[in-house]
């Protein structure tokens, strides 16, 4: 067992996304923060593999993106449940911490 | 793809735990929302089976538990990740939020 702090990866660099792999040596599954700076868009996107994630919002607000043009609006507090193989993105109008869940890892 | 919200489980009673099964009816994992009363425990326990799991809190402050006496100071933004294996458990300090993932579920 151990313990992770999510104060440990709050660093944002302007215009981009940055990505911090928590946990990435798991069977399991493996949790991601990715923290965006105001305006980035994480594109959309999916995988044809068997699978789930979620994305939780945990600071800041925008949109989950998902087939088309969808864009449902996310705050801090926010989860996205999707099939690994459904589109799904993310779009940030403010700074925005998401934490990322994918099960099983890939 | 569907959205949940974690401002719609912000619901404590007094000297007890609350549990809101957030996703429960994936092949992928259990995401699970505890509300735990200042005070409260929620006891070491351990399964016999494969899996992991990871406890994050959302809010307030208390320790995750383990194995004899271990207790680690756990707060807001704080995740613990561990075996389904392994002995595990949360004490609140404070009214505490935690948000349970559990991949495979169980």
């Amino acid at each position: 067992m151990k313990v992770l702090q999510l104060e440990n990866t709050n660093e944002f660099t302007p215009g981009v996304m940055k990505r911090f792999f928590l946990v990435e040596d798991s069977e399991n599954f493996k949790i991601i923060n990715f923290n965006l700076d105001a305006g980035v868009t994480f594109p959309v996107h999916s995988h044809d593999l068997d699978g789930e994630l979620s994305i939780q919002v945990l600071e800041g607000e925008g949109f989950f993106l998902g087939e088309g043009d969808a864009a449902i609006p996310a705050k801090a507090g926010d989860l996205l449940i999707s099939q690994i193989r459904e589109p799904h993105g993310v779009r940030a109008t403010t700074r925005m911490r998401i934490l990322v869940t994918i099960a099983p890892p890939i």
